[in-house]
């Protein structure tokens, strides 16, 4: 498997290539499947998490699965009540240290129907295929459980980790146990990989996600490793905390459209990289599309690398440009 | 006035302050003139904007005022329908290479109340104020025009920009061209400096930004320069664009709160800098806001530093951090 080879560090000739959210609303199968599940359903229903994760493999010749998932799904276990809409929507946000306190300890193993989606997945999945899991950092699932939900500014959540620092980290411990619990959870379903998504990192400045970040974020990922699954950390709008990103002992990180892998080198030596073609480029004709996956290409060449976008696929985005990129980047040749 | 010398270069003793959105809703004053007044009935009443303007420098020690308007306030001279819901609605977003085309040519000078409500103000303020105009970056006006607001992704704008290269490009230089008769007009308004916004900046990989971005907002730069006023670039999310904010002839930088001004100084070496406290930083105890702006002022004693925030002041923000930050950074000596 050449994408958990490369993970792990190899430097291949070839450069395997997924999707972040390559399971999901750009293809028209997924929207069928969606007219007659809701997304909550689909996350709770291991047949249709599976189906959901299995569908852009049957289309593309992509290196790697991703569970159909949602990083708010074990949030479950600690009595939080999650709608989405299609964004997640937190009906009692914990504006306060008395919320935090108030916050049931974990009262069931989270999600448990996680990991039967992965292992209905990987029974299904072609052996070369690799089969990732994953699961939000503590400091992003703390921004929605705080917020309420999504925000340009995250002023309450923000707030409150300067005005109540203290509360702010044992709500993060929290969060970190469960998903220790979760990630183990996720290895023993059958995830190879496991990917922790940091979506809002970059609303912090560096001493902050040093303190409120990082120490979090290794505790998990140490846990993926313990655990025997290749570990991945993404970090979105983090081109200033890729020092900071180095004190995590993770296997690959994923680097965003924004930072070209090049920089994201000189501060991760030898660390494997994923990424980070901009989602828009899909938009544009093929011969740009190609020139664009081109350039990543060689960006990233100076080491071990696994081709992705730099953030999630858009809804939007044309099928064919799809299936050009991934034919163009099993084409290369390092 | 210690704030022009500062951003002309000059390395003082004192370090002069104001804040970005100083005029605005955390003051009691502002909510109660606008329970009276609609946002673009202020916008355009030349008086109305002036008082808005003076507002914070009445009540806090500021080194500046800026003036009370909004970096869309120049479009409607393209013939631009905009609405504030609040923040910026387009009626009939441009999506497309004809819906640019068909934009009509500058038919007046760009919003003359602006350059009213400057001389009002000029006129009020204690002459050891000095006076900041501003304008929107193109690419950051472009962002709203072809999306038609706000927005997560920017998928639209993103997409036409990847998909029509061409299109685009002329959409810039049509906003640059009204930019340029804007900021004269301000200069002789009475603006001493005039600020440019470039808040989507931090949208795009450097390669697109060195393109789309830079060229535009360098002529720009250039027209306040010769129109004798001092020149402020802020770009925000902009920590992997400092080598190409380099290119952009201002007098000083501003630099949001993820960068710091040890790094931003390492890649714009002998230019002012304005920045960088988290706005959250104003919601913490008065201990706390001590060290955090400490942390800011000796981060920035490298050369140049006009104090700011790292983003626009938040609604919610208690007056009293307001004057405790002002005192503090006023006692401050390098």
């Amino acid at each position: 498997m050449s994408f958990l080879q490369t993970v792990r560090g190899e430097r291949l000739e070839r450069v395997p290539i997924w999707l972040m959210r390559q399971a999901g609303r750009y293809l028209p199968e997924y929207r069928e499947l969606r007219a007659r599940h809701s997304f909550l359903e689909m996350v709770r229903t291991p047949a249709l998490a599976a189906e959901a994760t299995l569908q852009p493999i049957r289309r593309f010749d992509f290196d790697a699965a991703i569970i159909f998932s949602d990083i708010m799904t074990p949030l479950e276990a600690l009595g939080i009540d999650i709608e989405f809409a299609p964004g997640p929507v937190i009906a009692r946000p914990l504006r306060s240290r008395g919320q935090i306190a108030a916050l049931g300890a974990m009262d069931a193993e989270p999600a448990p129907y996680v990991g039967e989606a992965l292992r209905l997945a990987r029974a299904q999945l072609p052996e070369h295929v690799a089969l990732i899991g994953f699961c939000g950092a503590p400091l992003t699932l703390a921004a929605y459980l705080v917020e309420g939900g999504g925000s340009k500014e995250f002023a309450h959540f923000r707030g409150l980790l300067r005005s109540d620092p203290r509360a702010m980290h044992d709500l993060l411990e929290q969060l970190t146990e469960l998903s220790i619990a979760y990630v183990k959870m996720q290895a023993q379903g059958g995830a190879q990989a496991i990917m922790l998504f940091d979506s809002w990192a970059g609303l912090h400045d560096t001493a902050t996600y040093a303190e409120f970040g990082v120490p979090y974020n290794a505790r998990i990922v140490e846990a993926v490793n313990s655990a025997g699954a290749a570990s991945i950390a993404f970090a979105l709008g983090a081109s200033h905390l890729l020092d900071e990103l180095k004190q995590i002992p993770c296997d690959a990180t994923g680097v965003d459209w924004r930072t070209s892998l090049t920089t994201a080198r000189r501060h991760l030596p030898g660390r494997a990289l994923q990424g980070n073609l901009d989602p828009a480029v899909l938009f544009a004709d093929r011969a740009t599309i190609e020139r664009e996956a081109q350039r990543v290409l060689d960006d990233g060449s100076g080491g071990p690398h696994i081709f992705n976008l730099g953030h999630g696929i858009w809804p939007e985005t044309p099928i064919e440009a799809v299936s050009a990129l991934v034919q163009f980047v099993h084409l290369y040749r390092r």
